[in-house]
């Protein structure tokens, strides 16, 4: 006997970084979302996901774009990270739905200390509304 | 066999919105929550609940009050947005207690498009803590 | 069958105060964390923690220190409150590793109600990836 939500939760977590490590998925290909690219994601299930992650500034960044990082769903930016000072956390609590895109771009990809950096997102509910 | 926890998450969940949505419950009259009216709940059981959530203001709005939505615990603002030019999230993860109230106030109705903001709890764990 | 993502939510729990209570933790001696200290405690075991909390500043502090608390990740702060006029709460999403120290640090002692202050953390999944 096991629930809906508890196999989603258990089946259903990727991962992008930190590099060399690229896309992991667990179980390899889940149901509930399909990479993209780099750093990007397409959700395939409604539901409610926890996003987690970390970004590290290269603090030794000579050039001039300002320091920028951006959580996007789809078009939209849920979070973006402008500080180059620390680690910073990226994450929270989203409901996503089917074709939603979700990744991290970067203003210039080599302010990044990619070596350090990553997201993941786990599915923790199936959402059970209409809309 | 299906541990307290379990039973919880899947049986313990509400979202308010985007309108004409109103209140969707699961189940349809749950155990640890209570609609108290629109866009506002009360707790009916201790527990860590996560909270989520999206708010969209009108950025035609012609009106003079600052553009302000919070979320509300009882009296406490524990989540303030006052920027008027994206899509916005609420959320986190908070504990709550029996007879907790909470729920989304908007300095002003109509600075908020309501077809597009909604927000939703999940409650995750019951809190085995004595306080 | 109780899958392993379940067995650790389920077993796995720490919270420290509100004073008088110190750390209570769920099983008494969990698998995935360690008290430390007072407001401080490490992680045993790789996961996805979600960490909540609430502090509560004292408004009639007389001392000259800034109000400030931190949550710290090993030396690191992965969040700073520096207001002191309203309850606030701590809390995200988090990758831990093994050896992680976790907890609360006040810039000065008295600047907290401790009586309203409290953090607690809660394993919700097992990390299934490499790094």
């Amino acid at each position: 006997f096991l629930p809906l939500k508890q196999a989603a939760t258990d089946s259903c977590q990727a991962k992008f970084g930190p590099l060399p490590s690229k896309w992991q998925m667990v179980p390899p290909e889940p149901s509930c979302m399909n990479k993209t690219s780099d750093w990007k994601l397409t959700v395939l299930k409604n539901g409610l996901y926890l996003i987690y992650g970390q970004v590290v500034f290269d603090t030794t960044y000579k050039g001039v774009a300002p320091f920028e990082v951006q959580l996007r769903k789809n078009k939209d930016a849920i979070q973006t990270l402008t500080n180059n000072f620390k680690i910073q956390t990226v994450g929270g609590i989203y409901e996503l739905h089917t074709g939603d895109t979700v990744g991290l771009i970067f203003n210039s990809e080599d302010q990044i200390l990619k070596s350090n950096t990553y997201w993941g997102i786990v599915l923790v509910a199936n959402l059970q509304f209409n809309s």
